[in-house]
């Protein structure tokens, strides 16, 4: 095995692996040409991932991350919106159970003169994906070229799709690379994989929603708050307003989780209705959005005039659009039996009365996988009609035999296996639950002070 | 890219991956797993390189290190000379300048009994290499078929090849990954790389002198010392008697350096002559070697036996015999000007009047490399003529103007540059050092307690 790119080029790969391997903090130059060559392919998989698991052991400094969210940002097209008067805002979520949010913001933040050009991502293990609740409406077309985008988000004010293979190349390659060589925990290339995605929508202000808890891939507090000061400060370093959530995923959000379920709970956010925890963070997630976009002075006013725009229907009305526009069913607004039904449903049971003392966040998003509403590897398709929906969340009373949750099914096996996770996963105690875990835990970023 | 291997084999590559970045010991039948793949083509450069990168900066344990050598010594053949009735004993040197010891080793050792089925390699970087020093002996051939290595093993007790297809086949493979990927640098690994071919020889024991000074790869006597540690308990797990001596590489050993010159050295001592400090090196390998291979019963006793075979001239009997059977023109023996000459020579002098205080030995062996001798990258050829002639060594009274050094050289620009090198690399001050490095600073190893 020869020496790669020794003789063509200034930099040597091997120079910043080794670098990298003895702690040595790399210049943006070095990240920028390894990033560029391994883009075009005059850099090896094999020297990269090398230089990878070193990243993941020896960690970045906030320079470096910023320098790699950079490269790869400009690896690909980023977006110029600046045609819009509007401010561009975009919201993300690090992944978690039942979490539909994305759903009810774009259109809420688009009817309040926010423009929402929102690129999102699919589910991936327990977690749920954007794209496939978008999906679960008969007809919703999420791959539109960049400019039926910008039309669509003239238009109405958002616009949800899928990554392009414009957008930030080189996350799409260094990803891949990831995923196969141990190397995606790693809170720095997290950092950068998310950062230059979003960054690359042209936008002037994103509002981070991080989760922690049982649900989350940052379990820890301490963990998730430290991915979103690295997601904050990198934005902030290219100039942008960045915000950041640490939010409460130790039970899922709201009390639908598969897609076309969670459709389903989003209509009725938007009609007013709807669980608490999940209004409450929807409402909290639009006043920042609202505020950073430039439509409120304050958050609280934020949050009052969203929802001004639910009650008014106008918020509903958004949605409506962006499916008419984006081609997707809008009868099945009106009427859920547009949407993809499964065939059976059976109920969860509590074994003992008492209280639900915790909920397994993971478990319950690995139940919806089995039943076939998420997927365990990349390749995997998605039923898009299965799911589960909870009658009884952590701290309520439940007796002996009373439903816990309803499961949506079309195999029975599937749907035997999704019922014992789902029993072991919920904790029923004596005593409800002494503290109960805030909805919102924290808020990081330089734009969160003084408001 | 999608998971390789992971539906054919009960292991996968990506788990031991994780496994080992997280810090978490392997089985042995992981570490096997992969190596055999790999091996095989079962699993991809990029996934080792990151296991590779992984291992460089957790470490292993000495478990996992003996493990990571079976599996890399079954890769291929293992040598089975049990057919020869006496011990079969190495060398290895982790690689200096001037090391010229195995040349005298192999022959001495054999004149005394024991046999020495040596497998070296070539120099690389500033170290000089076995095989380039028997090839700078008209006509010897290093590329013997097993079947013609054991015929000169068993006629003369000793022979000596370079590394053949069949030997550890996954250490050639993971060693020129390791080379484009920043992961030669880990004890773990350098240690499974020499003592799976080493043990591939089919040794009853082995002797290993770990370098340590300027001049070494591993400059602290510490690291040297950890490496040797590794070494002697791996080769101890496997059932071999192994003693490593840490010796001393802080100056070139002997005086001469450049492959013809080295057999020249070479010939003076196994005729009786020579520097001191290659002989007494040379003398205590020796004792190691006899002793090991029940030759003698003490080390001491060892010794006197190989001081008695020079001057006897059974030593340098044995050193013709076994350049008769590989092709070696003999005459270079009692002719020098037979062996490779350089067109021209040129000499460096002192700047200054003193003592040499120190000597900077890497940069000595990379001059000897700008002359032609050694080689930077795997691909290049050696000139076996050229080279450096030292007149003095450290602790050595100098005058102003008088030489240190006689280059023999066939370029002028190279000659100029090594010159430079020379100069700069010897310090001459107004007092001899105070304290004088000992030629063997320790020896490790159960074989060396009470003896």
């Amino acid at each position: 095995m020869s020496q790669p790119n020794s003789a063509a080029q200034s930099f040597r790969a091997i120079d910043v692996i080794r670098k990298k391997r003895d702690g040595v903090e790399l210049t943006a130059h070095e990240i920028g040409s390894l990033v560029n060559a391994y883009t075009k392919g005059d850099v090896p998989d094999y020297q990269v991932s090398a230089w990878l698991m070193a990243v993941v052991l020896r960690g970045m400094t906030r320079a470096e991350t910023a320098a790699l969210t950079d490269a790869m940002l400009h690896s690909g097209e980023v977006l110029d919106l600046s045609s819009l008067s509007a401010k561009k805002v975009d919201k993300h979520s690090t992944g978690g159970v039942g979490d539909k949010t994305s759903l009810v913001l774009a259109p809420l933040a688009a009817a309040a003169g926010v423009a929402i050009p929102m690129i999102s991502g699919r589910g991936l293990g327990h977690t749920g994906g954007t794209l496939d609740k978008l999906e679960a409406i008969p007809g919703f077309n999420v791959n539109l070229s960049v400019s039926d985008f910008r039309r669509v988000l003239e238009t109405c004010g958002c616009a949800m799709i899928g990554q392009t293979a414009e957008i930030a190349p080189a996350d799409r390659k260094l990803y891949a690379l990831r995923d196969v060589t141990g190397t995606v925990e790693s809170p720095y290339l997290i950092c950068a994989s998310i950062m230059s995605k979003k960054l690359a929508e042209g936008i002037d202000a994103l509002v981070l929603d991080v989760k922690t808890g049982s649900g989350a891939f940052m379990k820890s507090e301490k963990d998730a708050a430290f991915l979103a000061e690295l997601m904050v400060e990198t934005g902030e370093r290219m100039g942008k307003r960045v915000i950041a959530l640490i939010t409460d995923m130790d039970q899922p959000l709201g009390n639908m989780i598969g897609n076309a379920l969670e459709v389903v709970e989003v209509v009725d956010i938007l009609r007013g209705g709807g669980p608490e925890d999940l209004r409450e963070l929807c409402l909290h997630l639009a006043g920042w959005m609202l505020y950073l976009g430039g439509a409120s002075k304050t958050i609280a006013e934020g949050k009052q005039i969203s929802e001004r725009l639910i009650s008014s229907g106008k918020a509903l009305e958004r949605f409506r659009k962006m499916l008419e526009l984006q081609g997707g069913d809008v009868r099945s607004i009106d009427n859920p039996k547009k949407l993809p039904q499964a065939r059976h449903t059976t109920t969860v049971v509590s074994p003992r009365t008492g209280y639900i003392a915790s909920m397994q966040c993971e478990q319950i998003g690995t139940a919806c996988v089995i039943l076939g509403g998420g997927r365990e590897r990349k390749e995997d398709s998605v039923d898009p009609s299965v799911g589960i929906v909870l009658h009884k969340k952590v701290g309520d009373r439940i007796e002996a035999g009373e439903p816990i949750a309803t499961i949506h099914y079309n195999e029975d096996s599937r749907a035997e296996r999704a019922k014992q996770l789902i029993v072991q996963s919920c904790e029923v105690a004596e005593r409800p639950p002494s503290h109960k875990r805030p909805l919102i835990h924290r808020v990081i970023g330089k734009a969160g002070e003084n408001v």
